[in-house]
């Protein structure tokens, strides 16, 4: 069992409510209303603009040149994310300048300020751990929306975003933040160390639940 | 007019949402649920913890002895108040135990870690605006809520809650924050900054409006 | 064996290279030449305004409020600490303007950047280990220039020096020091992760052997 | 006259202690000896792993997509700077363990962490500033040794390191820090500012200076 899987198992009710969140089945089901989609993916953009901070603070933090070139391959990553968030907004309609208009929402503010403070205050395996939810639990998500394969997904409306997290890039990924994570538990992770990392993944898979909360109560 | 009230009038509505929200006009009139007062009590004791490693970010930010000071007094205020308010909550039968163990609600989590975040990604005068709605606004929220001073809020069921931010100790506080802020902008304040400062002021008032939300939410 | 121990045991040329630094055994014996002494105190000056800074950042890298109250005793202790120097350059004829316009000596810097570096980019128990050379290394200090205690140093040139970091008081601090060390090895230190702390030390304590190296030179 | 050309005006003898530094001198005459070389080179090598974590502090406070860009970009250019560093090293005989197993010399820990701490203490613009005399400089020291361009060094013993900073890849990562310089600085530089921002500039070339004289040592 590798650190991603014991944070899994000591938050289970937590992690649920994420992974399984109403607006994750319903965009795999495709059912999810246009306009939760639409607000989310504005505040994912705002998101990752966060994130991207996320991953150069774990460069700036990093010791080593080895740990600030993995750190700098993730904000890279980020960054090309970010593009291709514009290209999903502008299929829908929604322009650059919206996005960069777009306050952020409360639940935008509270889990990347968290994972930024998290970081801030802590050292690097905290970090790691606080945006693990995201960067693994996405690609777990992707798996699990697409069971027989991308291609299989054909008209799905959610197609494009299922693919993204599905496909191997993405999913090469989060198999790096994985060992990553191995790597710094097996520096510098305690077992009185692990309980404080629990709850600190614990929150964070709340405060992600609560970002797809935010997408639903916008399609009210 | 100084920097605060310029703040104030580029973020009218954001702050009339905060300064005027229900929460207050209950709180101020006695008719505040006690749900509603226990939950915000319990939360804020949160707060203060994270708003004394804010103060503490303030020190350390500092570049000289003064300025070190000055935050050092912040921090061991805020450090006193949060001692009030475990009295406060002793008196309505929450205990230390209880506080302690009590989950950041992600309204709280939003405020302060925004508040922190500023601090670490900008300067000292960026974290003094986003700390001032606090700071300065209780001071203005305690006055108007004891209009004829605080001897006439006799049976007033939050009167220890009222007379602590409009008593003289907590108004001279707010009083040092508005010179420091004043001091702070004379040295880095530009005209393009003023509109960066003002957007992030807005927020921060925002985010103590929900705050307020939430403790109204609670006695739902 | 408590961690201060360990860590001495792991870097002992670095760390006798500076407790039984020629600076310090002229001391001592009270051959140090005056303008190497005042060299130093100006220095040290600049160095406790820095040492503020960094006991601030532990208060802000701290996630209870037992630590943080801690660390604001540090913080308060080291602004008293630099008014007791203030005074003992002013018996020395060094005024506060004198202090306060005193450029950084490059030994400074790197030590006192150095220190706030390690706690930035890591954790609460880096920052503490940077810190113990000197926080802990003043008080083994004192201590042995005053082996028959502060009375006995009647006549001594460097008398009030060495009974300030002799007496009671700072004892007393750099005891709670070495507690604290071991609370947070107790929460976070693996065996792999001594040795970084140990490199660390090891760094540290070179640092402050080339910051009384630097008064020596400044006496010629 | 841009930000550049105003903070070297206000930090003349610094600046000149640094770029007419008899290092540099020696160096553009092929005079230096190679024990010099060789030193500043592994010592530049662990400096270059600092200045990372500079650019990825830079990337971690912007507030913008642009800001992080440009910042991403400075990272990269000095992980691939780095690389560039190590092949040079190889041809002298220097191997990368022996670089990575270099202890940091004081001279590099001063420099390097009071970078990091302006930009760790500061905004943006410190940060900037403080790495301004290290990205700029160097392409001035570059262009200054190669008077009559690349060609013309035909058998100049340190043909290699002043074509790199002489050519046309640098002088645009040069050139691109001082229109970012001229950015930050029209968003948020006034004039009592810019007299602190000048201190800095000139403290960080001294330190600047003392890294090239610590090279002139070590072939004492």
């Amino acid at each position: 069992m590798d650190v991603f899987d014991r944070l899994k198992q000591a938050a289970v009710p937590e992690w649920q409510s994420y992974v399984d969140h109403a607006f994750v089945r319903q965009l795999g089901q495709g059912t999810l209303p246009e306009a939760a989609f639409r607000t989310y993916l504005v505040q994912d953009y705002l998101f990752l603009i966060q994130f991207a901070r996320a991953w150069a603070l774990a460069a700036y933090k990093s010791r080593t040149i080895a740990d600030i070139r993995a750190a700098q391959m993730g904000l890279a990553a980020i960054l090309d994310e970010t593009e291709l968030h514009v290209r999903l907004c502008a299929r829908r309609g929604i322009s650059r300048a919206e996005l960069d208009a777009a306050p952020e929402h409360p639940a935008t503010v509270a889990y990347t300020r968290f994972v930024l403070d998290c970081g801030a205050a802590g050292d690097l395996l905290d970090l790691q751990v606080a945006l693990a939810p995201c960067v693994i639990g996405y690609a777990e998500i992707g798996n699990a929306l697409a069971p027989d394969g991308v291609a299989a997904l054909a008209e799905h409306p959610y197609r494009d975003w299922i693919a993204e997290y599905a496909g191997e890039a993405y999913q090469d990924v989060a198999a790096a933040a994985r060992k990553q994570l191995d790597r710094l538990a097996a520096r510098s992770m305690t077992e009185h160390r692990f309980g404080e990392l629990a709850a600190l993944f614990s929150k964070a898979s709340q405060l992600e639940a609560d970002f797809w909360q935010m997408g639903l109560e916008a399609a009210g």
